[in-house]
């Protein structure tokens, strides 16, 4: 065998780009998700954006994006760079361990050694470099064999997000932030979010994973041995003439689950996960609320305006994301959120911006799926 | 001369048909203004309530409507039975006087002993029956040789309309409600409401005018001999070959006066005007949040809906007015007005339901006088 390769020679990113974003109809759909869109006003998408963060770390050929079909030509006409081998096709949603440790089998298939990086397609994060030298730091540990994640500073007890328990601080060469993670802790209630934070001992968990690709399988092997067996005869066929009909045959069958549970939380357990804090700010934009919260800086009483609308506001704040070229005229409405696109209108305010999700499970209910 | 006919046989109705009513943008606009629009929820657009309230009186033979132009489609789309020689289109706005004296002018060329009652086209008033027995009143009193409005009982000591004093009770066979006019005044402050209201002297004016034309255009002869000529030059003509020429000649020329200052007020000063109160429920619907007012029947926390679309609400209150087929969707807002068309959307308040005039004419001053 060869020298081996240095930690950062073997990373390959890997973007998991699914989720429709219900707290953001009528905006996100499922023909059109959170992913593919201008959140921020940086006239890219979040997956452009997410692109952009990562491939300074990995090189824009060792980025492998995981979509559902329906989002090709989306994705291609967003991502010119994308080597189409980089680009997995879901034929449905099947939840995270599915899209991440497919493209983890595929690559460690093309390259026994490759270290994996997921992250999300669709979160907004601030500092760039920051952020990269925390991924870099965690690839020098992943390199030791663990399973690494990036934790959030938290800024705010918020019951948003799950926790991470960091435990001792670890020694490796290159990471000088790397702690042991102690366990992974659900959503919890504010007074325990307060606790948490006030310890200084919990990060927010921003679901992104470094680890050998190696690794991933193995521990998803002890943990769901049927999906760990149906994902390598996947990434065996990928490459090959028969990736379509196995695909078919074996996608369908294949279990929901996400990745906290298949691995993260039992490698935490086992010893075998780390963490690097990130000192960067990071948010996941899940609701109108915190795009109106990102775009105005924390400030009160501005508008921030989303797309190309034409708008007149007076005594007005909050939030207006256009899908559209109409007039929007607002008078008179603090905090308000409107959203507006083609086929449908939303009016609600920054207080309720968590509601969209019930909202949409009522159009489910009452037969307007088209919508959706 | 034959023996005079009864008052009620002389009666002929006049619907001066303008206004854009800038309070109602942007579902109400230059092209397809208030009277165009169904605002009640009753299925019929205003001018059509409008008709059906006084062809009883009348007859649908003996109702001009007097529109612009840009009007005539839509109008002779609306009223079926309107006949054409009954359909008075104006060049361009010139004002009340104008509008309701030419028809004047040209229904007492065709019957000198004309007695006409002019009704605004984009009123809603509730109680039909009494209502028109307060026409039936006013008309006989008019025979009398009076100019005649019809006064609104005020509910509430509102600054947004004109009041008139009334003096003593007249006696006239068939108008036992009929009283003199002291004077008309203009909209007065709150406190001067307040005691405008307490007095039980005082009812609002709705600008409803019943006389014999004669009476109208002697008393406008008086006060604006040149505009009297003008229109009587008008008159002369319409009926005969050079109707349009002469209107194309004369009518740019017109002065833009309210037939208040040119007619009402000089004759309520000379004792020539009388009143019937309307016992009636009435409303201009200035606004959104009149409507708002009307269509929730005073209850609060409801929501009223005009227009066909599909709207999904949750612990919201105010008026949505649809001009669309999109999908609207409401959460958490209270007293909300969101009125959508296809190319330019409002939301504010009911508080702020006024203030659309002013964004009117911001919209104006921006350069967006397509969309007005």
């Amino acid at each position: 065998m060869s020298t081996p390769r240095n930690p950062i020679e073997r990373f390959h990113v890997v973007i998991p780009a699914g989720g429709v974003g219900s707290r953001l109809w009528p905006l996100s759909r499922a023909s059109a998700p959170k992913f593919l869109h201008d959140l921020t006003g940086s006239g890219q998408t979040l997956l452009q954006d997410t692109w952009d963060r990562l491939s300074p770390v990995s090189g824009e050929d060792r980025i492998m994006v995981v979509t559902g079909q329906a989002h090709q030509g989306a994705v291609v006409e967003q991502i010119e760079a994308l080597d189409l081998k980089n680009l997995v096709l879901e034929l449905s949603p099947k939840d995270s361990t599915a899209a991440i440790i497919l493209a983890a089998a595929i690559l460690a298939k093309r390259e026994p050694d490759v270290i994996i990086g997921s992250f999300a397609a669709d979160h907004v994060i601030q500092e760039s470099e920051v952020f990269q030298a925390a991924v870099r730091e965690a690839i020098e540990v992943a390199a030791t064999g663990k399973i690494v994640t990036i934790g959030i500073e938290p800024t705010s007890p918020s019951v948003a997000f799950g926790y991470i328990k960091t435990g001792d601080a670890l020694s490796v060469a290159g990471a000088p932030n790397a702690r042991a993670v102690d366990k992974f802790i659900e959503k919890p209630k504010m007074a325990t979010a307060r606790k948490y934070v006030e310890s200084g001992n919990y990060l927010w968990n921003a679901g992104m994973f470094i680890a050998p690709a190696q690794l991933l399988l193995d521990e998803l092997a002890k943990s769901e041995p049927e999906l760990h067996k149906q994902l390598l005869e996947l990434a065996d066929a990928w490459d090959g003439m028969y990736r379509e009909s196995v695909m078919h045959r074996v996608w369908p069958n294949l279990k929901k689950i996400a990745i906290d549970y298949s691995i993260a939380e039992p490698a935490a357990e086992a010893g075998l996960v780390a963490v690097i804090p990130g000192k960067f700010t990071w948010h996941d934009v899940g609701d109108f609320a915190a795009i109106a919260e990102l775009q105005s800086n924390g400030r009160r009483g501005n508008l921030a305006v989303l797309g190309n609308a034409k708008v007149l506001a007076d005594s007005s704040s909050g939030i207006l994301v256009s899908d559209t070229e109409r007039l929007i005229a607002l008078i008179g409405v603090e905090d308000i959120i409107v959203v507006d696109t083609p086929d449908a209108l939303l009016v609600t305010t920054k207080e309720h911006a968590q509601r969209v999700k019930q909202l949409v499970d009522a159009l489910k209910a009452t037969g307007h799926g088209d919508l959706l």
